[in-house]
């Protein structure tokens, strides 16, 4: 079954009908990208309502449901969903309640009249669940995604020197990646020095690097639609004795992570197995952040490998695993990668090496 | 009045508490950014409830509202927001329809019991109606960032030439523009050339810029939030008689349009000058879009300058001015200012200029 026929299989007791009007969830069911447009799903058959701008790509893309016309903005995909639901003898409807606005909500349920909506998540549930697994052509996707980080990364080792800025550090990276291979960054990329490493996230500034700090670059690289997600933290010259232990303390517990990582391990059993070695080694305060989430065709989506989820990962799940040691004001660490959760263990899909690399 | 004292002072009538939550409208009305936080608003005084990664910047930089710590998540926000109804009275709240989810309704609905949830968009529309006007702070920081785009259009006269793809014109001017003051890029930037120009919108790709062709750039900068819109198609040697023609008309139009926006011309009206001028010309089926749109915080909002807005513009909105001619398969013009609306006429915030340029 594709994407679209498992959604329809598993649409039947929840609701009647489904509409999906999210650009991401859009994309991800129908295989085409566009900035507007409404996917209409029934058990048995599902539809694309899209507008003048996309419909010509529409009819060659789309295989997997039937793609009709709407010029008429919202009024028109409304009249056309009450249509369709009393053609299919629909009579209860379900939105995504994660996406959904409540201005849209009420548009619906005006337009749809007597027709009932079914607003118990249980539709935005399922279809993260049905994401939450990857395909092979997912996964591939993905890689090629990250093997352009690797790249940017590679590209770097030359770049970064005292006296380099965060932000240059930052531009260089984004444009490498963008110019060669990257439709876009999974994200703002960041990338910290000195003392700006013990803060998880932030902007790249004007800091400029200085021999004996860390560098920190948590960065990715978008492919049709599907991200990639790293970080490498490095010395520029002679790190400390604490700087190294610390290097060492994370690196051993990402590496205890990716050895337990498989399928029916709950979130939080995961998080633990890095938490319990940082913490064991005395920095369980330092360590503020999950230890890791789903990547795809968002940057962060389920599952998420945190101490508040008691879910078990999924096979073909892609996980990142990202613990870190944080010293307030002094200096941080993290090293991330990303692997596809299997039945036994997992598969990483990161190549770029661990071991501290000083410049 | 402070922007928040505004939404104070507006807020009876609709709810006796409003929530905010959204990044964008928070950031407007507390002044600080943050990737978490709800704002909460009575009549009488305001609240911003943030955790602990933002205390300490809300707390030394937020000075219209009463911060609050919240470590508790979304049932910590619940919590005490029906504190605060209780404390100051309230038995009604209005959230943002416009933003704020299905999922996240329902939470509040759940969390706040018996107090009334007002779901009738008159919050989320008074937010917008704020927001669409200006203040001179507002102001200067979009001039700043409309000049930090421009100095990008100005080094991309030196660096456009045939044999140039799309996707490398496209990164040269976002990595200008982040190097020279942008905190980040308005929009994914448009960069397209020959018979590309004739899409409105589009993704740079592989095709190389060749002698006659026409380039179509629309870009704009990030300052401290604010953001700068401008368009501008440039000739690569010699533009035919056909492309003087139409260019010249679209500059025609946008001139015209800028003379005639003020305060109180209604956005259809507005449109309807550039529009008029293009369709007597005979390309009225060329220009598929709007003429303009507000920009501030974000790239798109309200007032929106289209044939389907029957409200007048305000006095202190910021506006696009940008017609465009696409002739299917060959060419196309888009050229883009953006003004602010004064009581008699507008200001140009653009400097850039206008007339065809041939490299």
């Amino acid at each position: 079954m594709n994407k679209l026929e498992i959604l329809q299989s598993r649409l039947s007791g929840i609701a009647d009908c489904g509409i999906i009007e999210d650009d991401i969830n859009r994309r991800y069911f129908t295989g085409m990208k566009s900035s507007a447009g409404t996917l209409v799903v029934f058990p048995e058959k599902s539809y694309l309502l899209i507008d003048f701008r996309y419909i010509e790509k529409a009819r060659s893309t789309v295989k997997d449901c039937e793609v009709m016309l709407n010029n008429s903005g919202t009024a028109g995909t409304c009249k056309t969903v009450a249509e369709l639901m009393d053609r299919h003898g629909a009579k209860s409807y379900a939105l995504d309640d994660f996406t959904c606005t409540l201005e849209n909500f009420k548009t619906y349920k005006k337009a749809l009249g007597e027709r009932k909506p079914v607003a118990d998540s249980r539709f935005g549930k399922l279809i993260r669940e049905i994401r939450s697994v990857k395909t092979a052509d997912e996964i591939e996707k993905m890689i090629r995604a990250q093997r352009v980080a690797e790249a940017g990364l590679e590209h770097m080792m030359g770049f970064i020197r005292p006296g380099r800025t965060e932000k240059e550090i930052q531009l260089e990276l984004d444009y490498y990646m963008l110019s060669h291979g990257a439709e876009a960054l999974s994200f703002d990329t960041i990338a910290r020095a000195g003392s700006n490493t013990s803060l998880p996230h932030g902007v790249p500034g004007d800091k400029r690097v200085e021999s004996g700090e860390f560098v920190l670059m948590d960065f990715g690289a978008v492919v049709e639609g599907y991200h990639s997600d790293m970080t490498r933290t490095v010395c520029v010259g002679r790190p400390s004795d604490e700087m190294k232990k610390v290097y060492e303390i994370v690196l051993r517990a990402q590496e205890a992570a990716i050895a337990g990582l498989k399928a029916g391990i709950t979130g939080a059993n995961f998080d633990a197995i890095a938490r319990n070695i940082i913490e064991a080694e005395g920095y369980g305060d330092c360590f503020g952040h999950s230890l890791g989430h789903g990547v795809g065709m968002e940057i962060h989506e389920e599952p998420y490998g945190t101490p508040r989820n008691p879910q078990p990962l999924p096979e073909g799940a892609v996980e990142t695993i990202e613990p870190g040691i944080y010293l307030e004001g002094r200096f941080g660490v993290r090293i991330e990668d990303f692997a596809v959760v299997e039945k036994d263990g997992c598969k990483n899909l990161t190549l770029a090496p661990k071991e501290l690399i000083c410049l």
